[in-house]
């Protein structure tokens, strides 16, 4: 048996997640201390005064300014604010409908009967009926997509409030703006780490409550946990997707191309639109996606380990290893954060980059010691995991070496995305180079980058998989993508770093304030370009782990022995499966044009028709062009999101379980290349094209200055790596992840009732 | 048994193949007519006006434009034939060393014993040693190279005597022009199907001279032919795409672009290198490229058939149906080019498009006629085909459905392809209007459409895959890729018209003709991009059949039972294999570019230095312009080659059959799609410039004329799409059937000594 007790695992748990929360407050109330309204300003400044402070202040005194951030960001987070309400209307409406179809479809697995069966796998125990099953996994989904909802909305709030925060310090200088930006992004990673292990693992007391020792039901039905956040997610980042880069497209074919004014000019109407969308996509959307990744993974493991022998032996410490691992994470990153904000300081610019990526190797490192000690302490020296029909001893430091592999995995993926996306290396300086022979050849080589970016790490997901698959089957898997995940708090906070300084940047503009902020607030945002494609890299890394341990999860609970490619029904689903990312892309990508197109009509009417705009003189319309972005969206997410939620369905249902394995495979193998090679295209093209505006070298200040013809090519590259990065390349995590999080909700439904076209004929 | 004796097969296929090169020989003969010397004018005028021509003619007196169009023609042909002697010799160096491989790898398979064993399958017959099925490999290989080589090489021989005479015909009229590429094009067509048809069968009966009753061992040695067919189309496809590309798009960034010239203008340094491209890319290489799968699935079709009833009761008739259906489709193919060039006549230029899609839906009409004949006369009316590891009984009908379903298959898909490429439906057109935005949103919308294409082949492929399987388990893939192929010699006799009608426009241009003729020629093209695409439309489909059945024959061969998802080897295998296509592209993408940029410095370097070049006065150095393309090609076509032709052989070493499956897998369901989309996207953006230069619409016009921002961008688009189109799409086939094709000659090794790591660890 495990060193660590029942009784103890029943307080690690909560109590990991509240040192988390407790800890994400503290970090607000830092944030909170910067004041935005002026008249509280001499407090403040007398504060600041006696830290005697080297850097230099600007701007200090300018009551205007301040007034006038508060102005534009109470504007972007009203707009986010509403977007995201009516955005949860129409999601609402959707998930409402789903949750009756769980709870028909899986209620009629026994014909609705409420009579107890024995369990399939716990010789000897009752199991619950099926009715109740389903009854629990609506519940459970329902709980996920409202803890779902809650974490990008709270992400978002956090970053509409800290947005001009930063802005107002990046007045005392860059390492005063990184540390605000910072800790915001910490208050979002860590509340959504907490958060999600909380409500996870209070979920889990209760059912028991009434499941008592059925855990095989018990875990089952808490897989609707990841299914209900994963298809918030899965609206989240597609709608919000579609709205960010609608409204940047729109923004800068007019305004940087035609009009030749800068980036986040208060005359470009379609402005404030832009910065709620950093807001709406790449905050509230990420959020919900990681979030489901992490309910996703832990649910996948949980539902193997049931069926395994911590489960047949009522293991409550062996059973709970998942939710340990996360546990650790937090108190893991709270430790690494410090190292960021507390430990070093930042005071300079070309100290923001490697202080972010010291903030990734060391919570690797130390989670590395984390899951060592837990392992040790949690797991019994030898259990056995179930494996398609059989069980296999496994060890705990094999366990150990599974969730180091993930973690280690998700490192290698980080540093090839930035190897590939960052301005500092060969690549993107290719690609800058290609420009200038135009957009044609810029185009060219950014799509060639993003195809050779897949190399690495397909082979670190390969052997990720091999060496974890090898050791404990699919819970190996599935730990192995929790141990990817375990430093997610730290993870988000780096993530959600980026779009706050992109946002502080446009304030800083729209306020007029002097270039010297928006230089800083620049430099802190071309960090968090790279850093924001390094999560990108985590999020589908993990994603293809935890998609194929949902997989084999889905495999098991639907009884199939062999995914035999050999066999007509498989091969078929694997090449639809396949299809499906491309089918998708050319929906989500078509959005982003027509909404975009839709923005410049609007953005060019007000160019045109309101007099002295350009001058300055007229004042822009801002709430039409938010109006335009939030109906596109909201119109355009649903025929995606359709898709990805009904193709399961339907292939279960009239294709039955076996084709339907070989969809999931499919859209697993085909998925992740895509994603992967449109996040590093697109961040390519992004840090090309800053890399030609910055000239920072020879070589760059050759293609350059900002306005020649290499930039312009290179504009051209930026924008359309827009959709790519921002809309579909990230939406298909969610969509090899859904897919099989919904198989394996549906699968006894499926194996009970599925082919109903091959039954026929 | 069949209705048709052995001695009547015996006769009838190589009949078929005479007749084809027969019928072949005479088009040529007619296109003979068409005279390039200037002294023959005179007759050749009077048997003109003999034929009391409605059409209007001119220039027909022009003694110096027929002599500039042979100096150009010459100038052409000599580049073409010069740069693929030197492929030749590369790629020479590289199949010698590989014919060493397999006959050194395959001969240690029963350690180079001499002694015969009996047969797996055969049971009482005695099979011949390993030693000699590597000798007769091997002997197969280079006979498929060599075939290969050959079909390329009379292709270009036979476009590049044809394109100046059809320049010389435009004068007469867009009717005789289109007759003349036509039948140059049936020339190829028919040489190529009849050729490959012949040696195959002449070398079967050769081989059986030694084999005997060893009917195993005799296909086995056979397969050797697809994969020498195929390793040529490789090195063929990927050098003369680069080769195309790279002149192209040199030519266009500098002539078009920057200098504001038109295309093909002879005062471009790069014109003769881009005219010498369509000969050694479009043709030569998609030449070398259907004959390699005309070749596999034949072979495919007879290794499986060869362990089937057929074999086992040397039932030669039966073995011989795949042969069978390729002598009717010559046949079939021969009556539908009669419809092209006799039975009706073109008098306008929108009659062209029907004309040729006419061809493909008669070839289709009459096969399916042809394919049910056939069926009742050579197949038993009950049989059994092996699958994997029993044998299952099969129907003639059931085979007919079979061939059926692959000819139709290919029918659809070369519709959508049409539906998505042409510029007379909708996707196009928004593709175009997208332009009013920029190019970005041209290249947003054309990734778009290439990836929505997607969805209706794979369904086609889906199906085809589904019935053909559950009929005739692998045999069936194999004959319906043989179907989709059946109608090769009329599908090739559409797509060389393409290139030639390119060339012929090009020449009309450079010798200085008047602007009518270039409007005829224009015209044709543009018909042929769209054939064109519907050509590769099928290359593709055809490609995934052939693979898949490849892909059967090695599992059988190579004695894997199964081929389990859920088996750690396997999926490694998949997620690998699925990357592959990407790696692929990223490096002819890369190749395409930076042959491109040095392409652009060489004629931006002419056009500064050498004085008068812009008037007209000076004369460019064209053979430096060749000699770039060349080297260019030569040099960045053997990685890409190598990636190819080695992983199998790695993979299956290595890491053994398993892998090596999921691998083939892997790179097949990722492969069609990225196939796919490649191509459509890059026809779309050809043909949504082609829309808005001939402006034959009011909104077409709207974005136009020529030299506005419109069409700017969509030049941007077209020049994107280039290396899509023609370099990285095409050659995705060849990868996938050529890794399936190369593990099939190595199953026996593999199966023998492979996964080498696995066995130490």
């Amino acid at each position: 048996m495990a060193i660590l007790s029942d009784a103890a695992t029943e307080v690690l748990v909560p109590l990991a997640a509240a040192i988390g929360i407790a800890f994400a407050v503290a970090q607000w109330f830092l944030v909170s201390r910067v004041s935005l309204s002026p008249s509280s300003r001499h407090d403040d400044k007398d504060a600041l005064l006696g830290e005697s402070l080297i850097e230099e202040e600007e701007g200090l005194n300018d009551h205007n300014v301040v007034a006038r951030c508060a102005e534009i960001q109470s504007a972007i987070a009203q707009g986010a604010t509403s977007f995201l309400f009516t955005e949860y209307q129409y999601v609402g409406i959707f998930m409402s409908i789903f949750a009756v179809v769980i709870f028909v479809f899986l209620g009629s697995v026994e014909g609705f009967s409420t009579k107890t069966h024995p369990c399939t796998y716990s010789k000897g125990t009752d199991c619950k009926p099926a009715l109740f099953n389903a009854l629990f996994s609506t519940v459970s989904f329902l709980l996920g997509a409202v803890t779902s909802v809650v974490s990008g909305f709270l992400g978002m709030k956090i970053a509409t409030y800290a947005n001009a925060r930063t802005t107002l310090e990046a007045r005392k200088g860059v390492g005063k703006a990184f540390i605000t930006a910072f800790r915001s992004g910490a208050v979002m990673g860590f509340l959504l780490a907490s958060n999600g292990l909380l409500v996870l693992y209070v979920a889990i007391n209760l059912f028991k409550l009434y499941y008592g020792d059925d855990w095989e039901g018990l875990y089952e039905s808490i897989t609707g946990y990841g299914l209900g956040g994963s298809s918030m997610a899965l609206f989240g980042r597609v709608g919000g997707g579609i709205y960010t880069k609608a409204a940047d497209v729109g923004a800068d074919l007019v305004g940087k191309v035609e009009r030749n004014i800068p980036e986040d000019d208060p005359r470009n109407p379609a402005v404030i639109a832009d910065n709620v969308g950093d807001n709406v996509g790449d905050i509230a959307g990420m959020g919900s996606d990681l979030f489901g990744s992490y309910a996703e993974s832990s649910c996948a493991a949980l539902v193997v380990a049931s069926i395994s022998s911590f489960g047949v032996n009522h293991d409550f410490t062996g059973m709970c290893y998942p939710l340990l691992v996360s546990s650790v994470g937090i108190i893991v990153c709270l430790i690494t954060t410090l190292f960021a904000t507390d430990i070093f300081e930042i005071k300079a610019v070309k100290e923001i980059e490697p202080a972010l990526k010291k903030q990734l190797i060391i919570s690797t490192a130390l989670m590395t010691v984390g899951i060592a000690l837990i392992s040790w302490l949690a797991l019994p020296a030898k259990f056995t995991i179930f494996n398609f029909g059989e069980q296999k001893e496994v060890s705990n430091w094999g366990l150990f070496l599974c969730v180091a592999i993930g973690l280690w995995a998700g490192l290698i993926i980080g540093y090839v995305t930035e190897y590939y996306t960052s301005n500092a290396y060969s690549p993107v300086q290719d690609v800058a180079d290609a420009c200038r022979t135009g957009a044609a050849t810029n185009v060219i080589f950014g799509l060639a980058l993003g195809y050779k970016s897949v190399i690495i790490p397909i082979f670190a997901i390969a052997v990720g998989i091999y060496v974890s698959f090898t050791v404990a089957a699919m819970y190996g898997i599935a730990v192995a993508a929790l141990g990817m995940l375990s430093t997610i708090a730290t993870g988000l906070s780096i993530d959600a770093y980026g779009p706050i300084s992109d946002n502080a940047g446009g304030i800083a503009e729209m306020a007029g304030m002097s270039h010297r902020i928006r230089e800083r607030t620049d430099a802190l945002d071309a960090a968090g370009n790279t850093t924001a494609a390094i999560g990108k890299g985590f999020a589908i890394g993990s994603a293809a782990l935890v998609s194929l341990a949902l997989f084999g999860a889905f495999v098991s609970r639907a009884g199939v022995k062999v995914v035999d490619v050999l066999s007509p029904k498989v091969i078929i689903g694997l090449v639809v499966g396949a299809m499906l990312p491309y089918w998708f892309s050319a929906m989500t990508m078509k959005s982003v044009g027509r909404a975009a197109l839709e923005m410049v009509e609007e953005v060019r009417r007000q160019f045109n028709t309101i007099p002295g705009l350009m001058e300055g003189t007229g004042k822009p319309d801002y709430a039409n062009c938010v109006k335009i972005s939030t109906d596109a969206s909201i119109r355009q997410m649903i025929p995606p999101g359709a898709l990805v939620m009904l193709t399961p369905l339907v292939v279960g249902t009239f294709f039955g379980v076996e084709t339907l394995s070989g969809v999931l495979a499919g859209a697993l193998v085909s998925g992740v290349q895509v994603a992967i090679s449109a996040s590093n295209t697109g961040g390519a093209w992004d840090n090309a094209k800053k890399y030609i505006e910055a000239g920072a070298s020879e070589h760059a200040r050759a293609l350059g200055p900002k306005g020649s013809d290499c930039h312009k090519a290179a504009v051209i590259g930026d924008t359309i790596g827009d959709p790519l990065k921002d809309t579909s390349g990230p939406s298909l995590n969610i969509l090899i992840k859904l897919m099989a999080v919904e198989s394996l909700v549906f699968a006894p439904f499926f194996a009970a009732h599925g082919g109903i076209l091959f039954k026929l004929f």
